[in-house]
């Protein structure tokens, strides 16, 4: 490639690297804001811990068994960086960035499951082990050289498998093994409602996470081109908002009231769904996976709840049941032209492309979503029966901002509330 | 034009588009920190749900309105973006986030004047309507392909006319048709004040606004060629920052008090003001616009109040004010160096050119004014009629959280008064 | 250079003076969360003054000051950005928008020093004076066309010195003329430990600020070029990460708490600590560049305080010490491949580079410490003996929201303690 259209490419990487990464703060809001006052120290400061851990692991490890030399099932070079110099593309710093916000975003839906009763220490094991020995090996297989994967056809422009539904089935067994908060279920099972403290920081997160999408989607094309990242970015959006509509639609039908925290639920399903589509599917199909990711997020996030899984960010909800179905959609929708584009798979059963790309897809997300949970099942279950997952339940009521930290993040506030406080 | 550089523009449009949409959460936060703790959830919510509703309408109907084939008023084609492709141009889907995000922040500020008493249904009813026939009908004649105001030279470089003033009008028209939030007037007619509850969020949601204007105005020379969005992004920081000095001055001396919020309504008025001129001032006159624009926002903020007028986020002295001060400001300071280079209309009166762009100027604000004036006039009345705009007092009194979304955005701080909460 | 290439450098350059700028977002929540809920109102706002005066008066005064004609100490030429036209060059607003963005951060790190006591006044004439004065004196002598410091192979990439230096000295000077805060000390010295209000304040606001620095030190490239920008950000992220592990393990083994604002300072000192290293060492120093960094900021602090000095924001620590360290580090690591790219100076002690280098950087810390320390000294003590630096001990106690401003930042909450409201 010729030296000014490098140039172009590495700054439109760059830009779109900043957005992802800037995610972090997304989720440290939309965290921070669905729990409660007494961990919101603790919520909000965890996310900068696990940013900084998840890119020195990926920076050590993580990239090059995603994208090192691979043995089949995962990377084997490449560790600190360490890659030959290829002419004519941008420069391998970039790509690190890009790709280590990814990891850091599904570290970061991952960690949404342990929220409110985890210890410290077990995030910081198992934020290094994701992030070493999980994610980057689903990554390998989607997206890496030579995996296999890739070389099946999966479509997966952005990671609806690789990020969100790594992260969403990481949190899922994480809230499974860890068990619901204290005074979540009532002593029959009947759930109560523990609201997150501060909407405010929800929208705030929310939309943070939205702009970083905008670096998220469109940036998977990896050079600027002709500018097709505009039509991805457009896909993505369509979806979002579609996503908020049909969730606002769907709770205030199902419960009577239009939630706020449901809607916001929403726009992150939409963009979870079309974050493997953006590429691949025309607007009007945008429009649907958003719609349909909107409506299954609230039915899922209550019905799990129905069945006595806590999962207080709706990590599994949002994450996993979008990134499936997001996964699945191109198999319906994919359309000819733009798959020629994208250059992956093949058209979508709508397209009369028949069952192949489905099956394609639902095989990923099988083995994918299998080796995740089996995976992190098996970190957790050591980890809880070495140094254990959870705090004291003396601790969980004071609060993890205390407890693990030392100070709350609302000192002036907290103190109001003598009753929470220890001692 | 050549590849590389199409390149080089799609890449600063769609990064100008991104900023432009991050305004939105900047809305957020200066609505949500402007107004009580009792709404917040729910004015910060509707801003996400403003972004999703606006985006979408004007992706199916708004921007063929306002690019679209005209019939002399209005364009009536690219209806859901069905353009013909134009070779040499940057990708459609780009300039559409572009202009979608404009759209938008004319919505979120329409929606300012309806702060803390309406009824959801009334903001997705008029939302929708606003976006679909009053917005991007006068963007069509400022902006458009055969535009009757560009034809006669109407200088609106980003949209001071067409986006704050069509959205501060709608606001004011809200305002008043809405009347007064309950306690806002003593029954003498005397103003108390109803502080916003957080300048935190305020200071927060004005930064990102002030950042987000990084991509509006320098993002409207619509390419990034050979770098005058540099010359754009200076007379629109020094606007804004003269702005807040000036309002900062004023309130001081008025009031005695160097009252933060109204400093903030002075960089955003600063803002508006150059959003027109921008291109077309000297330095020292970008200084000048926004100066009297901040101080102007002072005045009129409080001459409103006086007058009985409840504009809860000042949504009218700011964008209405300043986008007609802002309007009329090339008329005296157009710069006839600038002129040929922005391409629109002539030099203003202080260089020689007479009143003649003063006059377009001033036909542009009062056409565009009363069109969008009887038009929100209309949609509202018959809301009014049918539907009804406001909440019940129970419900404006109780909060929107709980009246319209069934959760207070803070629930556990509203808890500790009980005062507030019904039943 | 040839025109497209310019066009993606102004592209490039303008995305880093953007990021930089909405660092002034970041300080505002950083300090605002680091602060008490009776002065957040204040100390928020008190950030876009900050950044509208800096703004006005670099582009008055102090960028001629930094990059005018050198008279061998400062500049003498370009007020009010007039300069002739350079062919082949990105434009001069552009250039100005990004240093400004600089000066605005070292003003907003040395206000930081004033916190919670100072008048508003001081605030307002002090930062004129710095940004006049003082910052460009220590820029040109590094940066400016003929600087001696530069002519010396000073290696300071992004401002380790000129930025985080200036503002941490100034900083401290200001919290020693201004004493602790009421309430800091007990009578008989020993440090209370006054926590700020909001820690999702301040995780947002240091992450905003990381954020900033993708375009603070990268951007310091001054071109898009060949994507060595790229590397710049790596060693950039490195450092913060190592620094937010190395403080957190720091604080724990200290005094036995994972303490966040500790584990924040971490994250700052390691950016502030990289921002001169970052295109002269490898990925491994960066690593150990950060950690240092992180770990100092904790003893530091630690120390500072048993002293009997209150530095509210710890922007001694972590801008100060950071600061030194980081210009000191070039001296140790400065690797020789990446001398030659960036092309200041020589290599390091540690790649037999001998203590060249190292005396070049320990002068340059000497000497512009110095002359912060003794200018701000100068204006603090003049503004002391006539006016006075603080406000009266009742003020201070009531909070400045009420006092400088005339209103909480908090309406709502504050109404809630009675005891801390004036009559």
């Amino acid at each position: 490639m010729e030296g000014v259209q490098l140039s172009i490419d590495a700054v439109w990487i760059m830009l779109c690297a900043i957005l992802v990464i800037f995610m972090q703060a997304g989720f440290a809001l939309l965290e921070a804001g669905s729990t409660r006052m007494k961990n919101a120290g603790h919520v909000a400061g965890k996310q900068m811990l696990s940013f900084s851990l998840v890119g020195l692991v990926f920076w050590a490890v993580g990239y090059g068994v995603a994208f090192g030399d691979s043995n089949g099932v995962f990377g084997t070079s490449g560790w600190f960086l360490n890659f030959p110099a290829v002419e004519g593309e941008i420069p391998l710093e970039i790509s690190f960035l890009f790709q280590m916000a990814f990891a850091a975003v599904a570290a970061a839906i991952a960690w949404g499951g342990f929220a409110e009763r985890a210890k410290l220490s077990v995030y910081v094991i198992f934020g290094i082990l994701f992030t070493a020995v999980i994610y980057p090996v689903v990554a390998h297989w989607v997206w890496g050289d030579g995996g296999w994967l890739e070389a099946l056809g999966k479509q997966d422009f952005a990671g609806s498998t690789v990020v969100h539904l790594q992260g969403g089935i990481a949190a899922l067994v994480a809230t499974l093994l860890l068990g619901p908060r204290i005074g979540k279920f009532t002593s029959d099972g009947k759930p109560n409602a523990i609201p997150g403290h501060n909407q405010v920081y929800t929208v705030l997160g929310v939309a943070i996470i939205w702009l970083g999408w905008f670096g998220f989607n469109p940036g998977s094309t990896l050079e600027a081109g002709d500018g097709f990242f505009g039509y991805v970015a457009l896909t993505t959006y369509l979806a979002a908002a579609a996503g908020a509509l049909a969730a606002l639609a769907t709770v205030k039908g199902v419960l009577g009231k239009a939630d706020v925290p449901m809607m916001l639920n929403g726009i992150l399903a939409g963009l979870v769904a079309i974050t493997a589509a953006c590429a691949f599917v025309e607007p009007w199909a945008a429009v649907l996976v958003g719609a349909i990711a909107g409506s299954l997020t609230v039915f899922t996030s209550l019905y799990f709840e129905k069945k006595g899984i806590d999962d207080p960010i709706y990590a599994f909800s949002v994450h996993g049941v979008a990134g499936i179905w997001g996964t699945l959609s191109t198999g319906f929708f994919a359309s000819p032209r733009l798959v020629e584009i994208a250059g992956a798979g093949q058209a979508g059963l709508f397209y009369g492309g028949g069952f192949t790309q489905l099956g394609v897809q639902a095989l990923g997300v099988a083995v994918a979503g299998l080796y995740v949970a089996v995976a992190s099942f098996i970190i957790l279950w050591v980890l809880d029966k070495t140094i254990g997952l959870r705090v004291t339940e003396e601790d969980e009521v004071m609060g993890l901002d205390l407890s693990e930290h030392g100070s709350y993040g609302y000192p002036e506030q907290m103190k109001q509330e003598p009753g929470t406080v220890k001692g």
